[in-house]
């Protein structure tokens, strides 16, 4: 899959995917990250690319001519979709990561200073997108964000068909707490049911652990999860101690 | 500021935090990231820092020895907040930027692989924090979106007082569109009355884009602001005309 980022911070963006599981990712070719420095568009002597707000207010906006610019010289296919960084946008989850990880190619546009002219947004964009309601300095970090969650879920990226399955969010249950050597730490033992080798008993206990979690954290998940009737009456046992 | 990032990349931190604004923020001394590499505690002669789950699964967990040396190496004053990025923490949001902003020092752990031991976790993580409902390859991207939020809040970060108080998530409304040079882009005009001079109008004119947009894209916050009762008129109107 290849992603072209029109940035800002061309080198920011490229570092900060050049390490660890996407930096492999695009070493064995599965992940191309190109990204397009909106500045080398500019039509301004000082490679200016932003201007004082019409109607006033404080700090600058970008114009729209760079944004456009660097846009039109990756002469993408008809249809490529274009994801614009923005508080404005849906809110990222890991359903819209897998619907972006179908496409070949992905275009994302990262804003900075006060805003990006709304004219060029109206033009190329065609799905906003925001990574929370949390304001940044930038949208760079919101896309590398974006690309390191749809990169994860490509086919290779991450060793076994398995490692993404088991995960947060999947069936919308917390993952259980992990455990690895040494038995004791600073007087925490490991949980004697994952030393007995007992397969069965070690998955009961975690998929316990995952409902108990999800269930305290993110009351909202647990709703969405679908209960065994052995389960339903685990967690209404776990619920009437807790509340003696 | 003093930011302590525990982490397998810390140039990986250390670079995406190193342009623009938090950059700045740098040089000027208002921020400081320190990032510690959690290899560095390994007691291990490949300087190895995960291991086999017990209990057995996919994937691998990182030990709890080397990350409670990385966290003890800070020696950091008792009360210091450490930040767990999970996708079991809370949801990152403004309101959590603000008070984290507050601090002296934080502490910041990026988890890998599958996870991290429970235990380590227990001893030392005192807010585990989600940048979302996605999964990433790490908690480095998470650890850098939290930092550059919490940062542009500091005092001196960014320029005027008011740049971060028009923005985004004040008072629950989005942004209003923004607009500058050329006067017209691809047949798209700047909106006349941006162009009026008139100072009332203008500020009019933004609130109820603001109200508009908030009420299209993100119903959950629109429900959220206080109108005055023109602006609820006003909205009352665009709906009925909308619905015609």
């Amino acid at each position: 899959m290849r992603f072209h980022v029109l940035t800002l911070f061309p080198d920011m963006v490229c570092q900060a995917l050049s390490y660890s599981i996407i930096g492999r990712a695009q070493q064995a070719g599965i992940v191309e990250i190109h990204a397009v420095d909106i500045r080398d568009f500019s039509c301004n002597k000082h490679h200016r690319v932003d201007d004082y707000p019409y109607g006033g207010g404080n700090g600058m906006v970008m114009e729209p001519g760079p944004v456009y610019g660097a846009y039109e010289s990756l002469a993408a296919p008809p249809g490529t979709r274009v994801v614009f960084l923005t508080p404005q946008g849906r809110p990222f989850c890991q359903e819209m990561a897998k619907e972006f990880s179908q496409e070949e190619e992905l275009i994302v546009l990262c804003g900075h200073y006060e805003g990006v002219d709304e004219r060029v947004i109206e033009e190329i964009v065609t799905d906003e997108v925001s990574l929370g309601d949390f304001v940044l300095t930038g949208g760079e970090l919101g896309a590398i964000v974006l690309i390191d969650a749809v990169s994860r879920l490509l086919p290779g990226v991450l060793k076994g068909p398995e490692s993404y399955e088991e995960e947060s969010f999947t069936g919308n249950a917390l993952e259980y707490p992990q455990y690895t050597r040494p038995p004791e730490f600073r007087g925490r033992k490991v949980p004697e049911v994952l030393l007995s080798g007992h397969h069965e008993k070690v998955a009961q206990w975690r998929r316990e652990q995952s409902l108990i979690r999800t269930y305290e954290k993110r009351p909202d998940l647990y709703e969405k999860i679908a209960l065994t009737s052995k389960e339903r009456q685990f967690m209404e046992e776990y619920l009437k101690n807790k509340h003696q």
